[in-house]
């Protein structure tokens, strides 16, 4: 007989994973690679390093180690918060009457409120040992910004957030507690750097963007010798460091003999997707499975669905290496969306890679269907989820109800990356009726392919 | 060799407990009984069921039976979110230098956010079972509105919440979270109700009070046959609900064979802490142990260290049965405070017979100092602590600074309720240094004593 499957599936403190997956390692054909964007030739670690910590540029360039050890002193921090918990949604599956079994990964339980502090911890620790005092970073919905203020506080580093003006406005609660953690919070764009002049000069009333606030945080941490710049996705060695909510619902799945046909994740950066999938894939990628993997993205910005695989610039100011990935161009301007943490213009490189290659499906979701999903589940679930998970709960939904209709009894797993506590501005805009959905014409695409860089790669 | 214990002391599922803890069972001298307002005599169930639901009625009154079975209808709720982790707090002990080992039974990673979620669960199922269609209830900082919400949500019941008007005006989204679970959130005083019109009359522009609160809730709950009152702290029934806290914080020690030397809770109504020594303080009655038991509570609001043992109305419309506790006196108007579930006049009834026994301390504390404790403990152990919770961080951490003092390894266990994730404005003021402090002077509390009723048992 089955062993009964509790709701909540913890693993104990030694199953917290003691070594990081690096999906690259499992690919038979590898991502492009980084491009120095004047040589135009594959960027070195002595590229990098100016700009990010030496141990994650070493990661970041390293597509072969498939199991790279997590320091003990990064393993403490990870001890705080994790493992995260594995859900078995019993209550939604019998709200939506299916015979599939949903389950998701919570990484909503500490406090920066999302899966973002796995990789924040990674960052702040390498930053410490190699002598550091302070780091630089942007963020946009907040939660990037919230995982670092607390990594910083733990291992004593100083940390300056730069917050995407609007954002810093409309989320007053998210800037409190960026700051009682005591980080300093600049609005962006702001006068402290030449970019952020730049940018007020022409247009004194932007509410700012992911890309310009980037561009203000690298800048300011190449100024000095003792400062770098960490980022929370995108990248490759983010997600690596994520890998770890992937490995815990595997190892968790596997003491009940549980085998995910559907595994189903956001997509803004690819982080928390990348994380998800990473010690399952390779079967896939060899053929050994049949295993669907889904990232879901907002319509409203597009990177997978309707983006062109190119070579492209990580920020607007276009001083970043260029990344080959699914982009809408570094000058696209994704429209207002609740879900903060999606808005941005290009997509992991290794994803891109995957999904061009057939391993990855993507599908894009309007806003007020992705919310009329989240209500749902947080009534039979209880948990309040970000907007940027509640895409994922949508597909999960949409798959769970196919099975309804077809009587399958297949096995979801979605990544549930974070809560939405300070996301109530936009549930009051979905219960109030005033949300609306924005889905980029075509021309609105032309503008932002305009802007990718023009060079022999890209034609 | 001792095992060592974990960052995250987890229970499996089957750990759940199935019991509630009558603590009333184990004490050797009873509480006195709830007194008829207009007999004074011990009221009956038959008085109290045209507020409050049958099953919790019995509950209230049964101060015999130790061991409650928890219906599986229940049990299946608390499966969505306990057991709740019992952490050990390894990085504050680190913080502070000190011998002592401390652990925290935290209770906020529900979306409520907080312990509140043990008797709403309760209150709305045993609702439900007796065929009720809706509750109403109050709520003042928000905790327990949402946690009902959640609860009605779940169990399929209408819910209307009256919420302090201050409150309701201060917390948009606490109001947006009650709203989005689908609760009916009126701010009090309103003209829904002949008490609310009263208050409105006298002053229009008034912010509320959470006596005010109750009498809306409880005049529009006996109007209906099929609507009844629920109440999310002060008496025995919710008290007995959160024996769970207690029970799984017992469970986990014991699995190591640690036994605390210090309980210690924050003090509103009383239900958090009652839930919390419910499994531990019997030995302590007959002598067996010499664990000491700590209750903490806001200076502004001192019913322990500065109230009076006297029977008193639990709202300020003087409409509910009178309970003998320490109380302010059901007219005294604390002041303004961050912790607002902790602003209450009286305190529950097992409890202030416990504390004039002799079987339990208490300290009140301002509430700067209160968030000085908050803010270095959500550094060091990561988690942003309610106002409310962080008045037990302030005590262990100052037990524990004594052990530095004296050299003592003591064990330490506290009760952390609940998250700030709504309290922001309140961090927002202590970063500013704009937070101050208010003690009732004595003519302020003689003020309040002076609405105690004038009956025999009070002289």
């Amino acid at each position: 007989m089955a062993q009964k499957i509790p709701t909540r599936l913890y693993l104990s403190e030694d199953e917290i994973p003691k070594f990081w997956y690096n999906l690259r390692a499992d690919m038979t054909e590898k991502p492009d690679p980084i491009l120095h964007p004047g040589t135009l030739k594959p960027a070195t670690a002595a590229d990098l390093e100016p700009v990010f910590c030496k141990e994650p540029v070493k990661q970041e360039l390293d597509d072969a180690t498939r199991l790279i050890p997590i320091p003990e002193g990064i393993q403490e921090f990870y001890r705080a918060y994790r493992p995260a918990p594995l859900i078995r949604a019993y209550f939604l599956e019998k709200a939506l009457e299916t015979p599939a079994e949903i389950y998701y990964k919570f990484e909503g339980t500490n406090t920066s409120g999302s899966h973002k502090l796995n990789s924040a911890a990674a960052q702040a620790f390498y930053a410490r040992e190699e002598g550091l005092s302070s780091l630089t970073t942007e963020t946009g919905a907040g939660q990037w910004g919230t995982a670092m203020a607390m990594a910083c506080a733990f291992y004593g580093l100083k940390l300056t957030v730069y917050m995407v003006k609007v954002s810093s406005e409309q989320k007053p609660y998210r800037k409190a507690l960026i700051e009682t953690y005591g980080a300093e919070l600049i609005p962006s764009p702001s006068n402290t750097t030449e970019s952020g002049k730049k940018i007020l000069e022409k247009d004194p009333n932007t509410g700012g963007s992911l890309g310009c606030a980037i561009s203000e945080a690298v800048e300011r941490a190449v100024k000095s010798d003792k400062c770098r710049y960490v980022l929370g996705s995108v990248l490759n060695h983010v997600l690596l460091h994520q890998s770890v909510i992937g490995q815990e619902a595997k190892a968790a799945l596997d003491k009940y003999g549980v085998k995910p046909d559907i595994i189903i994740g956001c997509a803004g950066g690819g982080s928390n997707l990348g994380g998800l999938i990473a010690p399952f894939i390779g079967e896939k990628i060899t053929g050994k499975s049949n295993t669907r993997f889904i990232a879901v993205e907002p319509a409203s910005c597009p990177s997978f669905t309707r983006g062109r695989y190119a070579y492209d610039f990580g920020d607007t100011a276009k001083t970043t290496p260029l990344m080959r990935m699914y982009t809408l161009g570094n000058g696209f301007i994704p429209s207002a969306n609740h879900a903060g943490g999606l808005r941005y213009h290009g997509m992991n490189s290794v994803l891109s890679k995957l999904y061009k290659d057939g391993c990855l499906e993507a599908r894009s979701e309007v806003q007020t269907g992705v919310f009329d999903a989240a209500v749902r589940f947080m009534k039979a679930e209880g948990i309040l989820p970000a907007p940027e998970s509640s895409h994922a709960i949508k597909a999960a939904m949409d798959e769970a109800l196919e099975c309804k209709r077809t009587g399958e009894k297949k096995v979801i797993l979605f990544g549930l990356t974070g809560t939405g506590y300070f996301d109530l501005t936009a549930y009051m805009a979905y219960n109030t009726k005033t949300m609306t959905d924005h889905i980029p014409t075509d021309a609105e695409l032309e503008q932002g392919f305009a802007s990718l860089p023009d060079i022999p790669q890209n034609k």
